[in-house]
C-alpha cells in the first residue's frame, strides 16, 4: 500500500518513516511506497519501496492535490504549526492548522479514494478546570489556539468520515517524554531536558515544584499509536472518531525517581532547581491524568512507566549509553 | 449603541429586530442604530432610530468588512444555512456556516473595536448516545454538517474572544416550537406543525408515536436568550463561552395536551397519525432533556410550560385567536 505522512520533517514524522522503512508494513499490510512531506524535503529512510520526498507548504493551493493524486491509501496528518508558535502567530496558526488540514481532507475528497486518514491530535483540545482523572466524555474546551485548532480538525475529521470521503481516526497524543533534540522554548520542554540533558551528562533546569503530575508517551509509543490507528476497524469508533491515547501519568518526583533508577545519583544532581512562576502559571492549567478507556479497548498500548520512557530514550537515542 | 444583526431576514431574526425596534434599548442601554443584514434585505420594522437594511452574502470576500465598517457594539450573528440544507449541499454549508462565521469575526478583528457577538448555536453540536438528561459538559461530537459547522464557530468564537479580538457568548437553542409560517420539510417539522395546524384548524400529520421526547423554546423565549447574552457579565464564562439554553422537555403527548387546554378536543382531532419509520430513526437519534444549570444560574430565563409555549404562538402569531 501506498503511505503518506505530512510534517514527515518533525520529530515524530521522522521516527515513524523510520518505523514504516524498518518495517516494510503496517500489521499484516506490505508498504509499496512512501511519500514523505513537509515544508521542506525530509531526509528519506533507507527501504526495501521507492520513497519519495516533497517540500510542500500544505495550506497553499494545490498543494494538497498534488499530494494526494497517486490516492495514498494511507495518509498520516502530522504537519502542524506547534502550540507556541500558533499562539505567537494567529494567523498562521489557522492557516496551517486549521486551512492545511481542510485542505488536504478537501483534496481527499476530489480524489475519491476514501483513504485511512490518521489525524495527529493533541490532548491541547481540552481545557481546564480538570478533574483528578480525565474520561473519554470530557468536553472539547481548548485554551490555546493550537488546542482549538486541532479541536476542528478532529470535527473536520469526523464530519469528512461521516459522509464517508475518508476513514478518518484522531489520535490524541499526550506530551511527548523523552523529547531528543536541542533544548526548545516551549513551556512544557522542561519535563523532557531535566531527563535528556543529565542523560547526556549535562545540567539541565526544573522551573516547577517536584509534585507537579503531567501526562506522557515516549515518542516510540506515540509511533505504535500511529500504526495501531492506520490498520484498526473503525466501525466501532461510530462518530466519535478522536481518541485519548493511553499514556503515563508521573510527577516530577516519579521522573527523577525514574532518571535516578536508569542513570544514578550523579545524573540527577545535574538537575538545577529554578522555580519560574510563569512557567507554573501555565502547567497549572495542564492536565494529570487520564482514563483512556476506548483507545485501551481499541488494542491501543503505551509505555508500561515511566522507566521505560526513559529507558526507550536511553536505547532510541544514546544507544544505550548514558552520562555522555 | 449600533446593534448588527446577520440573518435578520430569517424567523428568529425578524422577531428580534421587531422587539429591539419596539424596546429600544437591550436592557438598560439604548439603541441607537440597528443594521440588519440578510441574502436579500430583511424587512425594516419602523423604530425611533435609524434602521438600515443591507443584501449580503456573508461568505463573499469583503461582505463582513462592510458590514463593521461603522464598528457596531453588539453584533446578533444568526446568518446560517439550515440543518437540512446544509447537510444536503455540503460546501455550502461548510462555506456560509463556517467561512460566513469565520470572515465575520476576522472582520470584526480587524475592525478592532472588540464588539460584543452573540453567536446562535444549536443543540446540534451534540450527538447521541445520550443521557436521559444531559449536562453543561457534554461533549461536541455533532451527527451532521450543520452541527459540524455550528461546533466549530463555537470553537472559534471561544478563541477570538480568549485572544481579546470580540467579547463573545455562544447560545444553544433547543428546537423552536411553535415556528410560525408554512409546514416546512425539516425532519422536526411536525413537532410545531401539530400544533400551528390545528390551532389555525388545519389538519396536521404526527410521524413518531406520542411517546417521543424532545427539547423545545419559543421563538419569543429565543429572542429573550439573543437579548439576555447581548448585555450580561461574560467574565463568570471563562473560556467556555457557549451555553445550553434553558428549555422544555416534553413528549408529543404533553404537546396535545398543551394544544387541547388551549384549543379543546376539535383542534387535537385534527392531528392524523401517520408513523413514518425514517423520521422515527432521525429523531431516535435527538437529545431529550437538558440540565442547563450555567445558563440558568447567568439568568436566562425559558418558558415555564410547555402550555405557555402554544400561548406564547397564539399571542405573537394569530392574535390571541384559535381554530382559524
Amino acid at each position: 500500500m501506498h503511505v503518506l505522512v505530512t510534517g514527515a520533517g518533525g520529530m515524530i514524522g521522522r521516527k515513524l518513516a523510520e518505523r514504516l522503512a524498518a518495517d516494510g508494513a503496517i500489521g499484516p499490510r506490505r508498504v509499496t511506497r512512501l511519500t514523505l512531506a513537509d515544508l521542506t524535503a525530509p531526509p528519506a529512510p533507507p527501504a526495501a519501496f521507492p520513497v519519495e520526498t516533497v517540500a510542500v507548504d500544505i495550506s497553499a493551493p494545490q498543494a494538497a492535490a498534488g499530494l494526494v493524486a497517486a490516492a495514498p491509501d494511507v495518509v498520516f496528518h502530522l504537519a502542524a504549526i506547534v502550540s507556541g508558535e500558533a499562539e505567537a502567530d494567529f494567523d498562521k496558526g489557522f492557516r496551517v492548522n486549521l486551512d492545511g488540514t481542510r485542505l488536504l481532507f478537501e483534496a481527499i475528497r476530489a480524489r475519491g479514494n476514501a483513504p485511512r486518514v490518521v489525524f495527529a491530535s493533541s490532548i491541547a483540545v481540552f481545557g481546564g478546570p480538570y478533574p483528578e482523572l480525565i474520561d473519554d466524555d470530557f468536553p472539547l474546551a481548548p485554551l490555546t489556539s493550537y488546542g482549538t485548532q486541532k479541536a476542528m480538525g478532529e470535527l473536520l475529521l469526523a464530519d469528512f468520515s461521516r459522509k464517508g470521503f475518508l476513514d478518518g481516526i484522531g489520535i490524541r497524543l499526550p506530551t511527548i517524554c523523552v523529547r531528543p533534540g536541542a533544548p526548545n522554548k516551549a513551556a512544557s520542554g522542561f519535563f523532557s531536558s531535566i531527563l535528556r540533558e543529565p542523560l547526556a551528562g549535562k545540567a539541565a533546569i526544573l522551573p516547577v515544584p517536584d509534585d507537579v503530575r503531567h501526562w506522557f508517551a515516549s515518542p516510540r509509543a506515540a509511533v505504535g499509536f500511529l500504526l495501531h490507528a492506520a490498520t484498526l476497524d473503525t466501525v466501532p469508533l461510530g462518530q466519535r472518531r478522536s481518541l485519548n491515547m493511553p499514556g503515563i501519568s508521573a510527577t516530577i518526583a516519579e521522573e527523577i525517581e525514574a532518571l535516578r533508577a536508569v542513570a544514578g545519583d550523579e545524573a540527577v544532581r545535574l538537575i538545577r532547581r529554578e522555580p519560574d512562576e510563569t512557567i507554573m502559571k501555565i502547567v497549572a492549567g495542564w492536565p494529570r491524568n487520564f482514563a483512556p478507556q476506548r483507545a485501551l479497548a481499541l488494542g491501543f498500548g503505551a509505555d508500561r512507566s515511566f522507566r521505560d520512557i526513559v529507558l526507550a530514550h536511553v536505547a532510541d537515542e544514546l544507544g544505550n549509553r548514558v552520562g555522555g
